[in-house]
């Protein structure tokens, strides 16, 4: 089938772009010496992780229970649940553990702390723990200059129904950097912030087995991660818009995007309006810290994906995408085109199956994971 | 089963505000002597809709096709698709309303007039299609004062294979409104361009059969649709919280909220995080323009649902909501709260069921409909 059959709204994998990008990023994690876990909630499809972990140990992680168990029954045993854990759902992890090598779960809370170690106790478990820590991107984790951290680490690595694997962080500052060498400064922090700590727990015979680090800029920017375990980069997979705009990638490496029909053509207002809306791109803003007039998603031509000249997707409702600018002159009712997506993990989201293409060819269909 | 019992995050909508909501509107326009045909992708979902029509005559609005499909599947036979079709999907929307009374198109180009013209013909159909008109919005339909107006209508009304329904119009600058008078202005304004219009075409000799408008926010503030027959209003079966900033709704009528699980607390940093980030809210800004320090959403209290002071969603990444605020003090990980969507349609389409309340038990699960 040709992509062009396809009905429209719909998402879209460039399958060799996939293929290059997982295979960057996997030969750049051997290369500097550090385990790859790739983190699937870009894509949250089990096809597209068994690329990324291809020669890899096989480590995932994920952003929720649901993506834990759906690529527990596709095959992936070693997996790390990287959102602080609710209180209420430690159970229904501690009962997945038990069907796999390692479920991997995170605390940055003594109270939390305290439940995981009374379940697992009480089920004669011993769960693996990481430790979050908050390096600056100011969202979970404990403040890497926290004097809790000692605590809460100790505590962990006291737990007697605990397996303290170690610290792991998310350099969401990473997203507010203006170019790959604004990524390099942000990487090279958490990798240094992180090792000293490590360093600091190991002085005070606390045990830290692993680091974990890991984002797509800094996966991108960085060239030395002595002393870190393992890297959980994901959003390399497809890359997007936003990516392209902060230097973590080229506007050609972006492997997914979402194919539109315009639906309305006014040219005399210098508008058009395609079927791809808030509901099949999400509402993200995009990079407007880096160019306030990003709009909603870049425009591109459906065969090689050039962007279209004079053409900006300024505004979205919920199933129409506004375009404006004097390249509308240009377009029809029918015509195709392709969105990069600011954001592609919340566009991906979107979708129920990706329609995977070779060239214009449509060769295959998979299906990412929904809900929690 | 009791809400808390519930796995988070997850969709609530509240039953018998719901209910209250929908009462509230139908008899105002029995009231206004209008017909109610509400569109249902606020929640997609044909047991609301089936609460919505109730004592009307059962027609709705769809977004999508796929839309459509579920509720003529469902049993409602008068149904509008109120984006304009693309040419490339005439073909099934002739299919499907060969399968019910009515499923009426709409069309705001002379090319697409065209395509359903000789789609319609070619099948030995007659295809009910409306003109759609910009009355100030800035999205799809010919501006009001376009000369085009006649110029298509008067096409539409001699095609051969097409039943010329009449105008279309909705009023989206009604959600740049700042309060209710204001919204009554945009409301009057649209009543009187559409009843104007439709006199200038009948003067004209073009029959205009039918003036369809609406939003939410209008229909909450206009007081006589002298001229119109039929309102398309949507939002007020759920509300959120933008139709409570711009005065369409109190808070107190929202009748859907997303339940979340705090994870993450650290007060002496001012924050906290919940489960429910933009996968489960979506990243609808809110009303900025009237409340620049909206947030992504209002956290509630989960039985009474009063407002928690000192909180605000600040952030939201994928699958964390971030509170900021002194109220963080009062959180521990596992407590619970609901928080009320900025956009309530963008935040229902994040799930794949609701839970419908009466009160604080779970007395059902409905299902709405998903993609194109």
């Amino acid at each position: 089938m040709h992509l062009n059959d396809l009905s429209t709204p719909c998402a879209l994998v460039d399958l060799e772009q996939l293929e290059r990008n997982a295979r960057r990023i996997a030969d750049k994690a051997r290369r500097l010496g550090v385990r790859l876990r790739p983190h699937v909630k870009t894509h949250k499809c089990v096809e597209i992780a068994r690329i990324q972990t291809d020669l890899h140990f096989g480590g995932v992680t994920v952003s929720t229970l649901a993506e834990a168990h759906a690529f527990a029954a596709a095959g992936f045993t070693d997996i790390t649940y990287a959102v602080p854990i609710a209180p209420q759902r430690i159970a229904e992890a501690a009962d997945l553990h038990r069907e796999i090598d390692a479920l991997n779960i995170l605390v940055d809370h003594p109270e939390t702390a305290r439940a995981v170690d009374e379940l697992a106790s009480s089920r004669g478990l011993t769960l693996p723990v990481f430790l979050e820590i908050d390096c600056g991107g100011g969202r979970s984790g404990i403040r890497s200059d926290d004097e809790r951290v000692e605590q809460l680490a100790r505590r962990l690595a006291e737990a007697e129904a605990i397996d303290f694997r170690g610290l792991l962080t998310h350099a969401g500052h990473a997203y507010r950097v203006r170019s790959r060498r604004e990524a390099f400064e942000v990487a090279c922090e958490e990798r240094n912030l992180m090792t000293a700590i490590a360093a600091q727990l190991r002085d005070l015979g606390i045990p830290v087995p692993e680091l974990s680090v890991g984002s797509t800029p800094g996966m991108r920017a960085i060239d030395d991660l002595t002393g870190v375990s393992e890297v959980r980069p994901g959003n390399y997979a497809f890359y997007d818009a936003f990516q392209a705009a902060i230097g973590s990638c080229e506007l050609d490496e972006v492997a997914f995007s979402v194919l539109a029909t315009v639906v309305s053509v006014q040219p005399d207002y210098g508008r058009a309006v395609v079927d791809a809306g808030a509901l099949a791109l999400s509402r993200d803003p995009g990079p407007v810290h880096v160019d306030p007039y990003c709009g909603f998603g870049r425009p591109v031509a459906v065969e090689d994906l050039h962007p279209l000249p004079g053409l900006q997707l300024t505004a979205l409702s919920q199933e129409h995408g506004t375009l404006g600018g004097p390249g509308v002159a240009a377009l029809r009712p029918g015509t195709r085109l392709r969105i990069l997506p600011n954001h592609s993990c919340l566009a991906a989201a979107c979708f129920d199956r990706y329609h995977v293409l070779r060239g214009a060819e449509v060769i295959d269909e998979w299906h990412p994971v929904r809900g929690w």
